[in-house]
């Protein structure tokens, strides 16, 4: 089935009464989570982010998991457990973060981005869909089991960090020191978007990523471009010229060696085809005058199978009203690469380094330095848990969901199943358009609502299919 | 001469003996001056740049001169005079400005850019060499000539703006709508440095201007660089690509057209290429690891005789710390061109339009505008107050100046000249290496007392070089 064709909605009552009897007071308490700035990149929102881990823990308990908070090096990790459900019970992990992006720039937003507010059936914040809304959502649907049942068909793992939006510094040596405690059949991540609006998805892959910063130093202070200008090299313009050797005339990558590990998926450019994408409604979502990108690609191409180099910063010199004459003394980029199978984070970082080795101009100083990466992931084929998850999904939303890629990154996935031996489903429950990491952010508040009820009917599904595994067989 | 002989000092001895007596109270009051943070590109600081004015004005008065505010749309202009002379007297006019830049970056000052602070014979402030200090080292020649003779050998009109940093929109007008009220023989202004320590200059030429702002749109918002990342056109990038095309390998300005107007000067050169330039000083002072520029030239060569493009500011997206995956909504950058005879700032807008429309790419819209602009100037050749301000020099620092060019520009000196009739004297007091638009800015004390002894003669050296002159003969 491809989910075109709209099904019954078979949620079952106890549980649906019991959503639809708390959902004020769920709402309020998702507001509550959104209200702290638990920004991760930002030395000043420390305390909040530890406060959100906090926050996170005491809401597991109340729903009836155990909860723990680990201390890192970086921000904590939260865990929770629900380990009833008995030995021959498959266990399954729930994977989520509880940091968000910076909220900058302030000037964008709406309403204040850590003052929820709903406009249009939507909640506005920083978090609302990245990843707040999407991790909470899971909080609630076991508290609606539990509260309901009194128990889960499945073991649960809940593990939940507060540096996805930092690089998961910590997240993959924890998991490595606690493989045993976190052993599981299946990780469950919601943390992606629908395909549209009432067309659930499972994503099929995800891309990878090498986040950079390049510095470029030039004179010891601003100079005056008067007295200096035309003898000195010009640390911003060294840096535009640089950046412009990324790319070649076509939009493809021109750092040599940079596809050398690409490899192609007749799967998901198979996928890229079939699916009826909205390339005006895509247009209009990003609010450009034009698509763009590599030459001879579909847009649907261009985001789930080819690597990209991005300019995400620049800051140099003088920037305020007005004009000021001076040569900068540094100049800055944000660069980050988005990568495709079987790309190398570490292999990106050399051929990046060795680029701009060579195309650096004398007189300035540059320093590359990788912030963050991580590899790229295509799902495990023909798994029994994507089968559970398009049961509940077609169960709740009336429709079962496509299967897709998506040209986003959750560096951990390819970390879970390498460690933990388990398939990861991404199931998400956030919309094309809903702003992740820009001002206005938001979250549809019905699909919170069937995202819930979708999460709660899915621990059934995974019981059953365990049930028909051959794992269980043996 | 070229001024390597050392002469005696003649400085009178009556102003000699009043500059000294009262050095202490001058620089006290010059550091008042500079206590004002008349930083005219800041709305924030329009109130204070106001304040500026009112001070200066009163310091005329006290000094003997009648002195007035002229409002404009912008900042007001000080007119001071003093007309006793006698009509057989010359008129000299002294023009400078009570603006300054603005101080950001703070983190680059030793000691606040608003509170002076001496270090090794040096006062560290903004505005201590462009140009309060120098402006105010004519307001106390002034002084110390009244004080002890009771009278100036010229008639004297002195001229300031609070405009000059953000382009002097309204001085021109004004002098035009005065020119009859401001007609003189010659224009003096002290906002340029001399040749080295101990070698005062006389400047024979400045360079033009035309300051840009570059804005480029892309989306309606910054983007997840996942979920658009290689779909969309990044303006970032785009800014980048456009900058890097604005040269070529050679360090040449590869703006079609750029070049057509500009007209060689072999004086120049051969002053360039006669006096004897510390390169490895001059590097050093820049704080840079290599010089560089249009292949083939001298540093001298390329800082007086070739006009520059060069980027002085760049923002876009994300700054902060860390990383954030986002496609910029927009990108901005500076972009100042410093031109040389006979460019002119009108037609270097359109050659520069004309090449951002032609590479500019789809799916972005750009927007250039032309902030501020301004003509370069050559000194006329062989006016007789060149020898005046030459005896002035060599009275005070024991050296005759050298005449060479310079690279900055004061966009009002050929419109002083094309108004008024009258030739321009630049006789700067400033020292190479002052940070004149960089943190940590400074003037010698030395200069700046010395600068007043010369000033105080030099009205003697133009009353004497009026009496020999073809026009007071008539």
């Amino acid at each position: 089935m491809d989910g075109r064709e709209d099904m019954t909605r078979t949620i079952p009552e106890d549980l649906e009464a019991f959503f639809d009897a708390h959902a004020a007071r769920m709402r309020a308490e998702l507001f509550d989570f959104l209200r702290i700035p638990s920004v991760s990149a930002r030395a000043e929102h420390r305390a909040d982010v530890e406060r959100a881990a906090e926050w996170l823990a005491a809401s597991l308990r109340a729903a009836g998991l155990t909860a723990e908070l680990h201390a890192t090096a970086g921000h904590p990790i939260v865990l929770g457990e629900w380990r009833q459900a008995g030995a021959g019970s498959p266990t399954v992990l729930v994977y989520g973060h509880y940091d968000v992006q910076p909220a900058e720039p302030l000037a964008g937003w709406t309403s204040p981005p850590f003052e929820p507010t709903v406009r249009d059936g939507r909640v506005y914040a920083r978090g609302a869909t990245d990843d707040k809304g999407q991790l909470f959502l899971h909080v609630k649907a076991l508290e609606g089991h539990l509260a309901t049942r009194g128990e889960l068909p499945v073991n649960l793992i809940f593990l939940a960090e507060g540096e996805e939006e930092t690089g998961s510094e910590h997240l993959t040596p924890f998991v490595e020191r606690h493989a045993e405690r976190l052993r599981c059949d299946a990780v469950v991540i919601s943390d992606s978007a629908m395909f549209a609006p009432g067309r659930p998805a499972l994503l099929s892959s995800l891309r990878g990523m090498a986040y950079f910063q390049i510095d470029v130093e030039g004179p010891a202070t601003d100079l005056h471009s008067g007295t200096y200008g035309g003898a000195v090299v010009n640390p911003a313009m060294a840096l535009a010229r640089m950046l412009a050797t990324f790319h070649d005339a076509e939009g493809r990558v021109a750092i040599p060696g940079f596809y050398d590990q690409v490899r192609e998926s007749a799967e998901l450019r198979r996928q890229a085809a079939e699916l009826p994408f909205d390339e005006e409604g895509f247009r209009q979502e990003a609010g450009v005058p034009a698509l763009g990108g590599e030459a001879g690609l579909t847009t649907l191409e261009r985001l789930w199978t080819r690597p990209t180099c991005e300019v995400n910063g620049l800051l140099s010199g003088y920037t305020g009203d007005g004009g000021k004459t001076v040569i900068p003394a540094r100049a800055m980029a944000k660069v980050s690469c988005r990568l495709v199978a079987e790309q190398d984070p570490a292999e990106i970082d050399r051929r990046l380094r060795a680029h701009v080795e060579r195309v650096k101009p004398e007189g300035v100083r540059v320093e590359v330095r990788l912030l963050a990466g991580g590899r790229a992931w295509l799902a495990s084929p023909g798994n029994l848990y994507f089968e559970a998850a398009s049961r509940a999904v077609a169960a709740t939303f009336g429709r079962e969901p496509v299967v897709m890629g998506d040209g986003g990154s959750i560096p951990v996935v390819g970390d879970f199943e390498r460690i933990l031996g388990a398939p990861v489903l991404l199931l998400g429950f956030g919309l094309p358009g809903e702003n992740a990491h820009a001002p206005d952010e938001w979250l549809s508040l019905e699909n919170f609502e069937l995202g819930m009820r979708t999460a709660a009917v899915l621990w059934e599904e995974v019981r059953a299919a365990h049930g028909r595994s051959p794992r269980e067989a043996q």
